[in-house]
C-alpha cells in the first residue's frame, strides 16, 4: 500500500466508526434517553460496556439514583428521533413518550422497544478521569430483541441497520458492504506472508 | 415503528457498530500490531480512550514496558492484513515488518503508515473489572493523517473507509450510505413532536 507524508493533526478522538447509541435511564420516575457515541466494550466475559457521558447531562442523575441504565441500539430508521435525543436535555424536554418503553430483570433501566436491540446494564462502577466526561461501567444483566432482528439467535447487523456516527463533522452513516469474515479473511494474508513483506518493504 | 415481541437473548456485547482498529506497543524493542474492536472513547477533553485487551495478549506486555500504545484506523482496502494481526499471536510470530512503522512524540508508540488515521496514546490508567480483559486507558497526545483523508482538517469517513466489526457472527463491514447531519435532522422530530408522539401511542 503507498504511503505519503504523515501530518500532526492534534490530540483529538479521531475513532471512526463510532457508534450510535441511546443511553437509557429513569431520571426523576420517568425514563429518559439520550444519544451516546462514547461507548465501547470493555470486558467480553462477564460482559461490560462503558458509556461515557458529560457530566452535565440529565441522564446521568437517573444513572446514580437506581444504579443502573440501558444501551439501545436505534436502526437507521430511527436517525431523526436519534439524532432529537441528543439535541433536547431532559432537563428541559419530558423524553418520555417518544418511545414506547419496557423493562426487564432490572426493573429500573427503562428500554425503547422500537430499537432493535437493547442491553440491561447494572451500574458496576463510575471513573472519572478529570475532564469533561463521567465514565459509566455496566455489566450487561440481559439483552432483548425481537426474532425478526435475529439470525441464529445473533442480531444480525444487516437486519438491525444501526448508524454509524463521525463525530467531528457531525455526520451518520448506515452500513456498507460486506468485506470479509473475521478470523478468515487474514488467513490469506498469512500464507503469502513472504511476498506481502516484500511489498512492503519495496 | 412498529413492535413485536422482545426476547431475552442473553446476557451479552451485543454493540452494534463496533470499530476494528490495530493497537501498536513495541514489545521487547520491536513493533507488534494487534486487532482490536472493543475500544470507544471514554472522555471528549482531555482526549482519552478505552482499549481492551484479553489478559494474555503480547501486546499488553508492551503497554506495561513502555507506558503508551498507538490506535490505527485501517481501512477497508486492509481488511486481510487486519485480520491477519487478530489471528497470529505476537508471541508466536513477529508482526513487526508487516506495516511501514513510523514514532511521533512518545517515541515509543509504534504507528502504522498504512492505516489512514493514527492515535498516538500515553497510557493513563488500567482497569481490571475482575473478568477475561484489562482496560487501557490512554490520554490521546497527538493524531496523525496524510492530507488525502483529510477535509477541512477533519479525518474524512468517506476517505477513510474503515472496517465496522460485528462480533458474534464474526463479519467484516464497510460503511454504507449518508443518513443525515448530526444536531440537524433531529430538529425536524422536534418541529413535529406532537404529531410524532401521538403515532407512538397509536
Amino acid at each position: 500500500m503507498e504511503t505519503g507524508e504523515k501530518k500532526a493533526i492534534g490530540a483529538k478522538n479521531f475513532l471512526y466508526p463510532m457508534p450510535t447509541t441511546l443511553v437509557g435511564a429513569d431520571v426523576n420516575g420517568k425514563p429518559n434517553y439520550l444519544t451516546v457515541a462514547f461507548c465501547g466494550i470493555v470486558q467480553a466475559s462477564p460482559p461490560m460496556i462503558a458509556v461515557t457521558l458529560g457530566k452535565m447531562h440529565y441522564t446521568n442523575e437517573g444513572i446514580r439514583e437506581n444504579n443502573c441504565f440501558s444501551v439501545n441500539i436505534p436502526s437507521r430508521y430511527m436517525v431523526e428521533v436519534t439524532d432529537y435525543c441528543g439535541i433536547v436535555s431532559g432537563k428541559k424536554a419530558d423524553k418520555s413518550g417518544i418511545f414506547k418503553t419496557f423493562y426487564g430483570k432490572l426493573e429500573k433501566a427503562p428500554m425503547i422497544r422500537e430499537c432493535p436491540v437493547n442491553l440491561e446494564c447494572r451500574l458496576a462502577d463510575t471513573l472519572d478521569f478529570g475532564g469533561t466526561n463521567e465514565v459509566f461501567i455496566g455489566e450487561i444483566v440481559e439483552s432483548y430483541a425481537e426474532d425478526r432482528y435475529l439470525c441464529n439467535g445473533i442480531p444480525d447487523i444487516e437486519k438491525i441497520e444501526p448508524i454509524v456516527f463521525s463525530m467531528y463533522d457531525n455526520n451518520y452513516w448506515g452500513i456498507g458492504e460486506h468485506l470479509g469474515r473475521a478470523w478468515c479473511v487474514g488467513k490469506k494474508f498469512g500464507e503469502n506472508i513472504n511476498d506481502n513483506r516484500n511489498e512492503n518493504n519495496s
